[in-house]
């Protein structure tokens, strides 16, 4: 390895207890090292470097101030868990982040005790920390709970009830609000804007228990702790209450997040005085202390391996559009043809390429914010007003609005288009991020029409029929990464619904596909065919309403049937079993497989790598056909 | 019909527009008859009689100052709408709510162009009034969007989403928070606390806004609203901000909602002054006008049919126990066994039986509020602590925790124990509180047990053998309604993971059951011996892990087998064909079908009619199971 940094300081940390016999500069020193081989490791391996780089010194002073492992540090998201990571023995695979047989990108029970509560998605952090503090006040051998949560985080309606809960038990808790002013976006929704105006009200605002808390700091802290505070705010102590407070926190800040001697006494006041809920505001910088992050627009969220000495990000040369893009455009073309679609996102407006139909049309894409819930019934509303609206969330995290996609629209019947991005396995995301099981939880919603895309051409054509179905709801779901590289034309056309559609005719093996593990499905074939085999390819594009004639010419005119999916079991192949079962048509002539994820989560690796320990490889593919097609002969005969 | 209320100006109303021609006195006379009636018909009919009563004056001063159906009316959960009901043209059919082939309890976008969005589930009004707004100033064909939510609605993280985005778009948007200081049980939560500070507090809260819509108001009224305003709240005016304020609302109160001298005015100063999304604060009384209703401790929440002098409630004598004291009884006991037993429920103590356990054991029950993503994780983040939390939480709700379930309980293999009521169709209350797709769900969930109650009996043993599973998540359901009669023990059992039972041993026909429609499938084999046909019925017990061998042996040893579950597509049965289908044992030689609910929703009815719509009825499966187990002679021969 070259280029490694020089880190003294953390070179002499084995562990969080040597951070509490350090003195607090040498903490700030150590601080500056942890910065630095964050930085190097993830110019190695990408990953999330802003939120990292933002922590550091609020990681070195939670570690040095609280009693870890036994007080549980909670990471929101815990995209920012780089620093932790280093500094709580996970030092020598920091270089190993979000590879195969790596570090997770998160936090994870499994890896480590100093990882009490895993995280991925947004704002359960608070949740989860009361949890623990109940258990420490009935006598679990746990310590303090801190839930540490950025404002993009915290304004999610998960969040609000776990402090409104948190506020009713009154029970010692301590929430760190990391206050970057940007979640991923920049961020969306008048909380935003509130805490803003902590920071910029010319009268003061602060709270009689902040000043209890600097009454409490030793000596010499106390006066710049307060000076600290005037100058990071600009506010006056006043008697002004704010959300937090009302809620039933007290509340002390805004602090600097990067400044150890405001962090530090603060950290300690709080953790002698406490007895109820605290919020502690940290105001932090994203991508802190590497200009190229600081500077860029996104301020470094997520990278690929990177030139330590400019920033450069390595760029892989893409073969194809990726389907976010296909998708954005699509619906940008759609949307030009029909003035009322109109689009919605959470949080995610480049994520899910939306933000290309909002740079054509602004006033017509609404980021709604970390808010799922609301995401999918204000989406329902504008339906339910004539509009036509796409519903763009990843698959994993519309797990959030389900109750809402159930009773707002698909009970209404309400033509919401739900297109789901992220289906399937995602790579280095890993398990928390994986699109496992919208195939079975909206296929099972009556009136939901449900689609998934067998390549970026068919992700247009379903963007089309999409647009123009408004007899009721309908999903339509895509994978992470590029498509296959077919010709796009302008635009989408129509499919009608419930008709799938044969890639290529058989005679011996059906393949029925569902969704983009089509072409995995055609590398099957050919290996079959190369044993003689001759492979009928079906691409079903619909779960709901399935084209049930097709399916019974697959199952007549073949021995073996396989079903193929990037989803969970209860999803396609359930929908095809139940439909010929109830037609009495499971007669054993054409045996029947269903292909679909394992019944285990799979840690992250390439998408490749991932298809492969779930069993979902062409090969696989191949040798589950041939085994169902029967004939031992058949089995010595394939060698794919 | 005899003891009909006397309702002149009723009888006089033909729908919300005569309203408009109504002056304020007759307005208010107006209301008193529309209580009547209300109070009248759910003698009758059973329902939500105190939430009703308790928004009478507000329905009617609504409808008289906006121009419904252009302008779109939501009231969210929607249990308070039978004096909306009353006013929208469906008088004649208000004796028949809730009955079989009458009106829904709840608004039904299907009964009346005056109910433009549906609820029953919690929160979801201001959302989907956000999206009509979008509508509106994007051209579409509607007014004004006015949502109408309680005050423990309100506290639920999706309306705080709602608002939050409502504030940062700024659209003008009226909001009325109906804030009885009740939900159903008495409210938890920091929110209510803050809201009861509303009236308390010492020094000046209202802002100048509500001022200001007081200086628009016609002289006359001015000073008399001034003077309500001050009398409600003790309040004088001030510049201290509110929540709501802080989220980007206008806020105007609080009023008395049961003084139309109050609510006519200030909405009518709302609807010509509003600008931007508008908060308005009305106090109302839960039961209102009815004694037996107001002092009844849920001031009349849900009743059945009553006496119109005492109140006094038609009592069904039951049979058995519910499932839900059953549940409650036997968590109780388990409690008692063990001091790391805690339970979450989100804001139905009662609805789900903790409450039985509460008054032994006060602190170990949580009652979260509405907060079902909250509660999920909490319940994850004590059992990560080293609790054993039960997550008591009906099947249609544990919907709004999905994500939580997945992410924070499922994929950390966390001991979390969800006890699912409600499971099923559930009679009065219709397909909004289905608990159809748990299963399906539920199963797809790697490290997720998932099991259903056969009986009373077996539900008890579930509890046990939850309490004492600690090596990862399991769920089990039950439905809503009194057990079988079986009689039961002091405890329940410990039930062997993955292992169901034999309930009757036959030879011709199985019949596979998951759930608590095992006694209809008894009586479709007492149907189908008397027909000389051998029966066997099993109990699955487990829709994961599935008792592999218990299902191979009924396929071997029968003609057909039948799954029969309380449940939509892709739950038990899907779980039973990919088993079997991915082992090749789908030869025909055993046939199979798999008994669900249909692919479509069910309207409100008794539980027994509704199954009987679903097609899962006794005579359903048998003739299911005979015309699978093939033969035509068996047809002609049987008639159950």
């Amino acid at each position: 390895m070259t280029n490694l940094p020089k880190t003294p300081f953390l070179d002499a940390v084995a562990g969080p207890s040597d951070l509490r016999r350090m003195n607090d500069t040498a903490l700030a020193n150590l601080a500056d090292d942890v910065r630095a081989e964050v930085i190097s490791a993830v110019s190695q391996t990408g990953g999330h470097l802003g939120s990292s780089l933002g922590v550091v010194e609020l990681t070195v002073a939670l570690h040095a101030v609280f009693d870890t492992p036994r007080d549980k540090l909670i990471w929101d998201v815990s995209h920012q868990c780089y620093p932790h990571k280093v500094l709580t023995g996970r030092r020598d695979r920091i270089r190993t982040l979000r590879q195969e047989g790596g570090l997770s990108g998160f936090t994870k029970r499994a890896e480590s005790d100093y990882d009490p509560f895993g995280a991925a998605h947004s704002s359960t952090s608070i949740s989860a920390a009361l949890g623990f503090t109940v258990g420490r006040d009935m006598g679990m051998a746990t310590g303090d709970a801190i839930a540490v949560i950025g404002d993009g985080s915290i304004s999610a309606g998960m969040a609000y009830e776990a402090m409104n809960n948190a506020g009713h038990e009154g029970r010692r808790l301590f929430v760190i609000l990391n206050d970057n002013e940007m979640s991923i976006a920049p961020p969306v929704g008048a909380m935003s804007k509130y805490l803003s105006s902590l920071y910029a009200s010319p009268v003061g605002d602060l709270h009689k228990m902040a000043e209890g808390f600097e009454a409490a700091l030793p000596g010499p802290f106390r006066e710049h702790a307060r000076r600290a505070r005037q100058m990071v705010t600009g506010m006056q102590p006043g008697n002004q209450g704010t959300l937090f407070e009302e809620l039933g926190f007290s509340y002390i800040g805004p602090i600097d997040g990067h400044d150890m001697s405001q962090l530090l006494p603060v950290l300690r006041a709080a953790k002698t005085r406490a007895t109820g809920p605290v919020l502690i505001h940290v105001c932090t910088t994203k991508g802190k202390g590497y200009a190229p992050a600081e500077n860029s627009a996104d301020c470094g969220h997520g990278v690929s391996k990177f030139d330590l000495s400019t920033g450069a990000q390595a760029k892989s040369k893409p073969n194809a559009p990726a389907y976010t893009k296909v998708f954005g455009t699509a619906l940008t073309v759609e949307a030009g043809h029909d003035p009322s679609i109109v689009a919605v996102t959470a949080a995610m407006p480049s994520g899910t390429g939306v933000n290309i139909m909002g740079e054509r049309f602004p006033g017509r894409v609404f980021d709604v914010g970390i808010a799922e819930q609301h995401g999918v019934t204000f989406a329902a509303g504008m339906a339910a007003s004539g509009l036509k609206p796409f519903c763009a969330i990843y698959s994993t995290f519309l797990q959030r609005g389900y109750d809402q996609v159930v009773h707002d629209v698909a009970l209404q019947n309400l033509p919401v288009r739900f297109a789901i991005d992220r289906a399937g396995l995602v790579g280095a995301d890993g398990p928390t991020h994986a699109g496992a099981f919208d195939i079975g939880y909206m296929a099972a919603l009556p009136n939901m029409v449900v689609m998934a895309a067998g390549d970026e051409l068919e992700l247009m054509h379903m963007v089309r029929t999409a647009a123009e179905h408004d007899a009721g709801p309908i999903a339509f779901r895509y994978p992470r990464g590029e498509g296959v590289g077919i010709e796009l034309p302008e635009r989408g056309e129509l499919i009608e619904i419930g008709k799938g559609r044969i890639v290529q005719e058989g005679s011996d093996v059906a393949i029925l596909s569902f969704g983009a593990h089509l072409s995995e499905c055609c590398k099957a074939a050919e290996a079959m065919q190369a044993q003689g085999v001759s492979v009928t390819i079906a691409d079903a594009r619909f779960a709901k309403p399935l084209d049930r004639d097709m399916i019974r010419q697959l199952l007549r005119n073949h021995r073996a049937l396989i079903t193929v999916e990037q989803g969970s079991r209860g999803g396609f192949g359930a929908m095809v079993l139940h439909d010929l079962a109830n037609d009495g048509l499971l007669d054993g002539r054409c045996q029947i497989r269903t292909m679909t994820l394992p019944d285990r989560y799979i840690d992250q690796a390439s998408p490749d790598a991932m298809y492969a320990d779930a069993g979902l490889t062409a090969v696989d593919i191949a040798a589950t056909a041939l085994q169902a097609a029967g004939v031992e002969m058949k089995r010595t005969r394939a060698r794919v």
